[in-house]
């Protein structure tokens, strides 16, 4: 794609200094930005780039006050610069998602059912009785199994498997091997120590506007549904178990993983590799700080734990400031038991 | 499926109080259980829902005693509510498994050998020498490499891939995207700083009635084999490393990992996110706490873990009740110092 | 494969005691060698073996002494036991990996670009205007995206999926199910609490000579490049998220995580289950326990650390010895306190 930055100036609503005619091909960081980028600076510490960068043109905030001349061609001026960016990067990324129709190598399954502006990509798979929304877009490689119902404007890339009686809203995101429907991890034990599976006849809902990381995996219900609430996005590697609960517009870092039939509440923040244990309540607006264990349910909204198991997490920083001087500290009491005790 | 009370009640050898007529079409939770679903009271914590339930059926122990009249149109009685509800898992969920034979789109190379009764999906590979044994159901997408052997009565679920000379045996259940067979991580360093790959040349076996989780992976040997004794089940994300053993029946939660040759004894409980370095031995019945890490060898059997390295259970609870009152603890010492040395 | 004693020793530039025709099937551990393989001899504690085993031939360090007559048929003396292990291990391993040429079940778009002696599997995918070096071989199940460059003598193991604009070097190895070039885990948040997705058009690079581990995930960048420089070794499970660049010759063990924008240098050896998190620079040769969680730049070359957040590994370790007696600790100033405030 090849843009003018006046052409940009307008799109954003912003307001053009220099040279409207400069090409820009692509955006970049500000301290990478070359020869046709359009670059953008939005944190001040990298304000000297602004006079040192070749590219071809420099968003910056409204009121900014350079205190030398801008190296950039072009300077656009806009009134959020992240916002300015995020529109930009949609404008550059569109092309990439594109309509392909119905393969001829699909397997589509002729009691299937596909909306109108389906693409189902080659050697992907649509079982009996699926269902497929408007313009839902299917890359290759994918499997969609029995009856399971997927919204419109969904986004599936390669490798995700739907199992069989899942139901996924409008506008969600997989991306490349994600599992939605594998069964549950639920063992009967039985009096030699061995285990007789409980097979795991619930299914798993994804409400609308979802996106699910690569390869995380999210297991279907014993019975009921593994519940994924409007918003939420869940990065890489996660694991959800059978009968979770995510609640809205919660946001979950790699490789979390969360245990059978907890529920988490609505606006979370949830750290990398952090883990909840099964059967609790976690409140809305929690804030759970990387490598955490939630072993308790939480009742509070908007704390913020750390640790394993998770404590507030200002006491844990306390805490662990004078874990690091426990040698210190042991030295110290013999010391004073030595004068006490001499 | 549609089945009356008196003949669920017949099947779990119950006794039926009231409307042995009562249809039902599906078991759910006693709390979420609405018109024709079959419930359960296991725990007495949920006995109110007993007279509360728009349920069709509800399933109490033998011996249950209500306080008032129960709202379920039907109550059957039987000996052990988990086992029967685990039979009635298995009956609402027998439908769900179907062989389809072998796909025409799947690719089966002409030297593999297919015992009776064995279903391939779609787009799924079967190479040359590999043998499948009777009743096996390979879902689509799946991939087994040279001369593998897959037992008889197996599922492997779409995406999942088993490597060339790997082993599984009867009654094995392989999640979507599960990785059986994949290069153990085994690099010689050089002089240089970079490494060689060290080849690794063993294989994975998988004894009888295991099962594998969503996007778990089991490296092969470098030499010999790495192992997964009988029952043992694993959950999702788990990382098997080369010429590890896993004992008979242990059973590990999602996202734990074990480093290369470990051992680990039968009848072993393995919390999710804990991870095991290489190279040593651990007794069998050990348990281990979900995010511990486990970094010398367990001797003593029926051992409880906790912690990073881990030590016994117990202990770490104790020690960490302590560290969370550190900053406590650290003031007491400073007026104790005072008044001593004042 | 057969081979005679003397042939191995040839090979090996390895001088021959014994049976020099004993006939060797595959190398196997000393612990477990039986009749026909070939074993060695690396770490003294298994001494005892040698003259026990039953192995045919057994591989011993140029000036070793047994202290009775070896077991096995034949001994060879080698300079290096653990080179010698790793060329035989290749000798062995070679026949593993064939090219098979382009499969006519593949899908290759007609604008796709082929080098000579690429194999591509049954249902791989290579789309419009990626092309695949010399020598490259492609399993089954794979996905290659738009404009995808893979280099030259690369092998790709069923069901990778390698995004539009990625690009791989050369003697890369990506294990089975892969992902290279999923979305990173960038959202804008609103003023509701809720989330837009901030589009992701940057790339993944990997330059030559890598090792990617099964299941392990690297997101595309933002804007420009999530880099793995040449020779890193990646093990099974990991997340490399957007931006981030891992330096020449670094190994990560399984299930370790690195946040957006993270960079990690060179030779550096990170344990499993280890975090980083975004926007923060290691030093080269920095060496990280698992599970241990990095939470502020390393600035200073070759340090080791440990815990969760991470400090100096010798440290971390004094620290949890006193950790392991705080009950004890807490009892003492108690006791202090009475005498001194009686």
């Amino acid at each position: 794609m090849q843009i003018a930055a006046k052409e940009i100036a307008n799109m954003l609503g912003g307001s053009l200094e220099g040279d409207g005619d400069a090409v820009i091909s692509k955006p970049g960081k500000i301290e990478e930005g070359g020869a046709g980028t359009l670059t953008f600076l939005a944190n001040p510490k990298y304000e000297s780039f602004a006079y040192t960068t070749e590219a071809a043109a420099l968003l910056v905030q409204k009121d900014f006050q350079p205190s030398m001349p801008v190296a950039a061609k072009a300077l656009i001026r806009v009134e959020d610069v992240y916002d300015a960016v995020r529109k930009l990067l949609e404008k550059f990324g569109e092309e990439r998602e594109s309509p392909t129709g119905v393969s001829d190598k699909a397997f589509v399954h002729p009691d299937a059912v596909l909306a109108a502006g389906v693409s189902i990509g080659v050697f992907s798979v649509i079982e009996e009785g699926a269902r497929i929304g408007a313009g839902t877009l299917i890359y290759p490689q994918v499997f969609i199994g029995k009856g399971a119902i997927i919204g419109k404007g969904c986004v599936l890339h390669p490798g995700v498997k739907v199992f069989h009686a899942c139901e996924i809203g409008d506008n969600c995101i997989l991306q490349a091997n994600v599992v939605i429907g594998s069964d549950g991890f639920g063992f009967a034990p039985q009096q030699d120590g061995s285990y007789k599976k409980i097979p795991q006849i619930g299914n798993v809902i994804l409400e609308d506007n979802i996106e699910i990381g690569a390869n995380t995996t999210i297991d279907r219900a014993t019975m009921g549904s593994t519940v994924i609430r409007q918003g939420v996005k869940l990065d890489n590697l996660i694991m959800v178990a059978h009968n979770v609960e995510i609640g809205d517009h919660t946001v979950v870092a790699a490789q979390a993983g969360f245990a059978g039939s907890t529920k988490i509440g609505r606006y979370c923040r949830i750290g990398g590799q952090a883990g909840f244990v099964g059967h609790i309540s976690v409140a809305d607006h929690t804030q759970v700080q990387a490598q955490s264990g939630v072993a308790a349910p939480v009742k509070e909204k908007g704390v913020a734990l750390y640790g394993s198991p998770a404590i507030p997490y200002k006491d844990y920083l306390r805490s662990y400031a004078v874990f690091k001087k426990l040698p210190d500290l042991l030295r110290k009491i013999r010391e004073l038991e030595k004068k006490i005790n001499p």
